[in-house]
């Protein structure tokens, strides 16, 4: 089976397994087939398998091993800790605080949670995307058990001041202890678009549940984390046979679990020199698009974003009619996040930071990744400008607009003639 | 890395990849990459791979493909069917049934739901892991919301009488309609063992919902499915941007969905001679142990068992160290489940057919599949007796049995003589 895209400009959806993951999962996928839970030799290759895993994530994060807890991706982590932390704990406390612009996967059991009596604050965010942290410590109460805020954004890549945030909780948590309040305080963060392409360190976010997914850094679909910080209080999500500490039961996918800690290597090794190469890519692009096409906006925070993300609204444009030139193009990007492209509903995430329906829908990202070239931003640079112009003969809303203007710019500044 | 294990007979904990199932999958592990719920043609192309993966499975079950979510296993389907029956149906009924001798991926979740309020009926089983349906029948109230009851044990291999108790929920619902009541009652099998081994009509069983995991039958681990009928009220356990028609959020694990169909094709092509071909290598392999080893009894049903199941007791040993011995002549095999394997508590399965705590620990369980020949049996009633035989020599126990039963028949029989 051929496919056409060669440009992929979708790294925030998922992203390529890197040939050099598939290599380590390969052994798992034939010989090595063992269920970890056995104890012959066979199994206990699979064992150690994991546990060389573990290792490998835990040190990333400045972790111990026995606080990850694998899962079958970023949404089962986000359920799990939410969940898991809101039922373990609704005895002391049910108020629960999160932001608006999280991911689905997280602001949905929100929803669910708050059908089943749990309060819930939901933050709003500033015009670039960002919570902020007085408003963080001002939601607190007695009866909070439960802080999720993401670490970056998917659809706009905005970084939240994730370790300021700890310090409340940190202090919160302090404060209750001289009290003597007995209601425990629980932080958590969405690291699903951060894990791998920024550092991280738990200690220094002063976070006790971190979700992550190895889509999202060339690693295998179907295989996450969950960062439980020793002492959590939690049920879990997922019950049976006791795998995972009795954490998360199922038979372990063994090949997905050695993959991401494959994964979590390179990212390890690479970090830093493609945090700085991405940004410069980054850069240029949203420089140049912003140069070479109109009445374009930068959706997010110049510079508190991810190195590999760009989004911007387009006037006069449908997203979705750009995305589908561009794929006929061979280039794939998004029109708001991957999951809610299967709706029509403008993003959530863009009417949060101030935007119009008219804007969100408007809106194209762009998530630059591991293979992206400067050759694949150059070409991107020559396209896109031709699309966007192609689309905006044929938009209605663009010809008014135009005309809106015209006669706004001959009103103030007396060019009658012009119309 | 190379494994020693030559001969496998623990199919029920796990089974190979086939190497068709991988090469099926390689193509979405490589340039096939995309997600699913994009809409460029490298996502659409995903997408379609995925539905088609849904089709080849729901028709093998008698399915609507609409009814067919993919989850990361067994464990997860169970869970989510379960609990998501529970908490969308609790406010109309709160008892739920289940048996004795399900796989804790079952039990968990019920343990769980009782310690949140809900009313739990454990139903025994026989000697031979049989489910009484006329128990069943009078388990059932008018607060009955689901009763859970697996297809075919992982243990030891008891095929229950699931399309007797399918009637039997068909009459329950009809009935209340009679009489007015809007409490729903849903049917549940876990067929994870069963899937891909026995022939299986959702229909024919009367089953609402039904689990399966990829990995028992030559696919991979980290995907299985729930089969959920259209109409049942059921909540998600994993919530999100709505995948799998907002039942099951999170991005799917495209590879190992379409690792999963193909394993279904392979399965459906072979179900009928490869049924033939294990139930006589069975048979073989319980009749000559039965001859070569004295004092070995056989756990579950001689006939309603999985084609590919042996478990024996054999007195005087201890599973775990006759497991041991047999890994080192490369061959494996296991003791109680797979999961249990963790713990040193006997076999909740042994224990509930009558069996006393000895017993479920001289255990072995030997489950043979599509890699099991003719040969690996025989090399297994070669090793075996031997390795039971040595065991034996250092058993205090069996010492202690045999000088025992010794002096019982000389008692009985007046050999004085002889102790």
């Amino acid at each position: 089976m051929k496919t056409k895209i060669k440009i992929y400009f979708d790294n925030a959806a998922t992203t390529p397994l890197d040939p050099r993951v598939l290599a380590a999962m390969l052994p798992y996928l034939k010989d090595n087939y063992g269920n970890a839970s056995t104890l012959y030799s066979l199994g206990q290759k699979a064992k150690e398998a994991i546990e060389k895993s573990r290792e490998t994530i835990a040190n990333f994060i400045g972790a111990k091993s026995e606080e990850i807890i694998f899962t079958s991706g970023g949404t089962e982590a986000d359920n799990f800790a939410i969940k898991g932390v809101a039922f373990a704990n609704e005895k002391l406390g049910q108020h629960i605080i999160t932001s608006k612009i999280e991911h689905h996967a997280v602001l949905e059991p929100f929803y669910w949670l708050e059908k089943r009596g749990f309060k819930v604050t939901y933050l709003p965010v500033d015009k670039n995307g960002l919570v902020n942290i007085n408003e963080v410590e001002k939601a607190i109460t007695d009866e909070t058990i439960l802080i999720s805020i993401m670490h970056a954004n998917n659809e706009i890549g905005t970084i939240q001041p994730i370790a300021e945030i700890g310090q409340i909780v940190k202090r919160t948590r302090e404060e209750r202890k001289n009290r003597n309040i007995q209601t425990p305080i629980y932080f958590h963060t969405d690291a699903v678009q951060s894990f791998g392409h920024l550092p991280i360190n738990v200690d220094e976010l002063g976070v006790d549940l971190l979700s992550a997914s190895a889509h999202k850094l060339y690693g295998p679909k179907g295989v996450g984390m969950l960062y439980l910080r020793q002492g959590v209080k939690i049920d879990s999500l997922i019950h049976g046979g006791g795998h995972e500490s009795g954490m998360r039961s199922g038979t372990e996918n063994v090949a997905g679990i050695v993959g991401f800690a494959k994964a979590v290597e390179l990212a390890k090794e690479e970090l830093n020199k493609e945090f700085k190469r991405l940004t410069e890519l980054r850069d240029k692009l949203i420089k140049e698009i912003l140069e070479k096409i109109k009445d374009v906006s930068l959706n997010g925070d110049r510079y508190l974003r991810l190195p590999g993300n760009v989004n911007i609204s387009i006037k006069g444009i449908e997203g979705e009619a750009a995305l589908l030139y561009l794929d006929k193009k061979s280039i794939a990007c998004s029109t708001g996040s991957a999951c809610s492209s299967r709706s029509l509903k403008p993003s959530h995430v863009l009417l949060a930071i101030g935007k119009t329906p008219e804007e969100a829908h408007s809106s194209l990202r762009f998530t630059l990744g591991r293979f992206t070239s400067a050759k694949d931003i150059n070409y991107l640079l020559k396209v896109l400008p031709e699309i966007i112009g192609q689309l905006r003969k044929m938009s209605p809303t663009w010809q008014e607009d135009i005309v809106k203007k015209e006669i706004y710019e001959d009103k103030c500044f007396g060019k009658e003639e012009k119309v």
